[in-house]
């Protein structure tokens, strides 16, 4: 392919073009991430456990570090041709606006009706739900992206959608409660009084606003105690990221196409599931030894589990009812600052990347959040995107580096992760607006405080 | 180009494709758009007179009913490039739910931040304010749309934006209002004691939660007030058409691709932006005899212009301070009933449409909003996107037509326009969802006491 060809604004694949299978990092991993751990019995979770929690098709992606594609199933490759290919965008104007000699691309999940990525993996695991025959799944939403994402997907596959949200975002985010609904799913807040869980927690703490390790624990417990049902998780899990690969793949079809080859690519990262999608086939290059990439994640200097935290198992919720996962972890008791408001929030990341970032295959660098809202209104100005707070994490890092370029004549090509539109954020870029806005850094003290939470495996 | 070509989900054309011009409808009708009046002398508006609200190159295409195609500027076309084209969507899934043999498609505008089609001319306004060298333009907002366009728009040009916010609107859709922040325009509550007019109605009203039409006035005058500024409006007026004629040449232009020819083309209507510029190429064709199309204007039944207003010259706001335009109107004082949620609440319409419907070459219809919503509800769970109330007009109304299709077996092919997004617009959502939402149709004597105020011309 010529290095000539004209780079358009927006790269669409055609419909032929589309990638039809996922990539599995693991495959191609020297050292493979540690598996989960039952809790109870410090061993590694059996596919016959996992089962009565994940529908068993999705089990099998979890434990299966060996198969390096798998096919997409043709009724989520038609689900997918609704809102994909989603745009790998050439930020002409940013980089104008920069004086950059470098070239920035992003590749933008925000234009569907979830607002990001999620639904990538969610219409994966409804429809592995159907396939089995279930009702309905459980989940639990914090902010609220990932509950729209897998009530689109319930809704499209005709299942039954339970979600818990974290009472504080129920009451706070009523917006988002009724996209659920428009797409048929209940939204309980919670903690609540349909679960024992959440009835042990109203009486114990009667004025508790939530949070989503509560919620977690709550759709956990309903997924088990009903037949038909099975609990569904939208990051941190290795299927996620396999689902999530289809990012990664357009994209690399997509430069492959036009000639073009990445020398950094950002992205932001709270459970991993972003960042593990749009990474995947390059890393997968790295892995083999065929191409080399410099990867960035970026996380919030105020939940900075892979910068600062300890490569140890872990709680995957706060409950301590899912299984245990060795991650870069804060400790499942950490909780950010409240004036936190840019997400990624999740006191983990995903066992992969963890492994991968513990094997010098990647970077990882934390960014204060006045700076990513910053960098998120120069993008929004100048590229017409609203972006989301997680997303604009990546931005901030794609503009420092473009910047490094500026000063050193570089010509660098740097690809990051759009990940979704920031619509339902505005209470954060008010708060940013009127200059109420705060950075803050946890102290080691607080830190040492929560990696004492650390299971002794 | 062959039928038999296979028709994607989405058609994106590639940016070689892209149209290069506006098309001016005005230049093929043979009974023109009446022309603007003058409130005080009842003569048509001089170039001279509109000059000292609009810029100058928007009065010439105000009153241009001779040429065909208006050269879209380079700088327009790059801007265009950062959210164009937008997809021409083959509602699949749609039609599996519907089991109709009609072939449904539809032009999404709502894949930018502004979240509808507003942005089109948005940017046009904006760039002859700059090409004139204007240091701002003032304008008013509603429920926000065509404010958040035109703050983006201005954002990047670097001109001045003052945004004259409806104070009802202003204090209950506070995101819509960061949104215009995080763009640089400064949003004023609407009446304020920044303007005469707006002195004199809080003064009368105090407790007033204000008007479109005070809002228009006070925009108005600031503009008029301020040398270096302009007023500018999203729709009604024949340079939006002009503008919103992106969207029908790139349909259109799609469509001729794939050997497509709608049979039924359906727009909502407010004030005629999306409609006008969705049919423009089509009723071009049909107005020179070329082709036949049944073209239908969807309005609310509680603000039916087209289907139960006078043909009459009236006053564009509600304050008289602007010029008088004959078009299908309610009279300009009419107020759509309190429980009406789904927007096109202009109490008239675009002089232009209004000459082609009263001349045969469209019908008109309306809906009541309940049934609005059920269509907007079932559209969302099968095609993915949670649409604006107003483009669910348009839905409803295709729905209803694929429906009949249904019924005799003919395979029609159905194109309707899906002007933008509803994310800001749950809380008409969340009525239809609680059972809350209730239908009103303005009895005669209600229209009758409303045509009383149309002036005596």
């Amino acid at each position: 392919m010529s290095e000539a060809k004209k780079i358009p604004y927006k790269i669409y694949l055609e419909e032929n073009e589309m990638p039809k299978y996922w990539y599995n990092m693991r495959a191609d991993m020297k050292n493979k991430p540690a598996p989960l751990l039952n809790p109870g019995t410090l061993q590694p979770m059996t596919a016959q456990e996992l089962s009565a929690v994940f529908c068993d098709e999705l089990v099998k992606q979890e434990l299966d570090n060996d198969t390096r594609e798998y096919s997409i199933p043709q009724e989520i490759l038609d689900f997918y041709k609704m809102y994909r290919p989603s745009p790998l965008v050439r930020a002409y104007c940013l980089e104008k606006k920069l004086q950059t000699p470098a070239k920035i691309y992003y590749k933008f999940e925000g234009n569907n009706t979830s607002g990001s990525h999620k639904l990538n993996s969610a219409i994966a695991q409804a429809y592995y739900a159907k396939q089995q025959g279930l009702k309905g799944v459980t989940t639990e939403t914090g902010a609220g992206q990932w509950g729209t994402a897998l009530s689109m997907a319930c809704s499209y596959f005709e299942l039954d959608c339970k979600v818990y949200m974290v009472k504080v975002s129920y009451e706070q985010k009523p917006f988002r409660r009724e996209v659920m609904r428009t797409y048929g799913a209940s939204v309980v807040p919670s903690p609540s009084d349909t679960t024992e869980v959440g009835r042990k927690i109203l009486a114990k703490y009667p004025g508790t606003t939530g949070s989503l390790g509560c919620a977690i624990s709550e759709a956990v417990e309903v997924a088990l105690g009903n037949p038909g049902y099975r609990y569904v998780l939208g990051s941190v899990l290795n299927q996620v990221l396999l689902h999530q690969s289809v990012i990664g793949m357009e994209t690399k079809i997509a430069m492959d196409k036009y000639g073009i080859k990445p020398d950094i690519i950002i992205g932001c990262a709270g459970g991993g599931s972003n960042l593990g999608g749009l990474i995947a086939p390059f890393m997968g290059e790295k892995l083999r030894g065929e191409a080399d990439y410099q990867i960035i994640a970026i996380e919030p200097a105020s939940c900075p589990s892979l910068t600062r935290g300890k490569f140890a198992y872990d709680f995957c919720d706060t409950g301590m009812v899912c299984p245990m996962a060795k991650m870069y972890t804060l400790g499942s008791g950490f909780i950010p600052a409240p004036n936190h408001a840019g997400g990624l929030r999740y006191h983990g990341m995903s066992s992969t990347l963890s492994q991968l970032y513990h094997d010098g295959y990647m970077e990882a660098r934390s960014v204060e959040q006045t700076k990513v809202f910053q960098a998120a209104e120069e993008f929004a100005r100048v590229e017409g995107i609203l972006p989301a707070p997680e997303s604009s994490h990546a931005i901030r890092a794609a503009i420092d580096e473009a910047l490094k370029c500026k000063e050193t004549g570089e010509e660098k090509t740097i690809l990051f992760g759009l990940t979704g539109t920031g619509y339902f954020d505005m209470v954060a870029y008010e708060k940013f607006h009127d200059g109420l806005m705060t950075d803050y850094i946890p102290t080691d003290e607080e830190l040492q405080k929560s990696f004492d939470t650390l299971p002794k495996v």
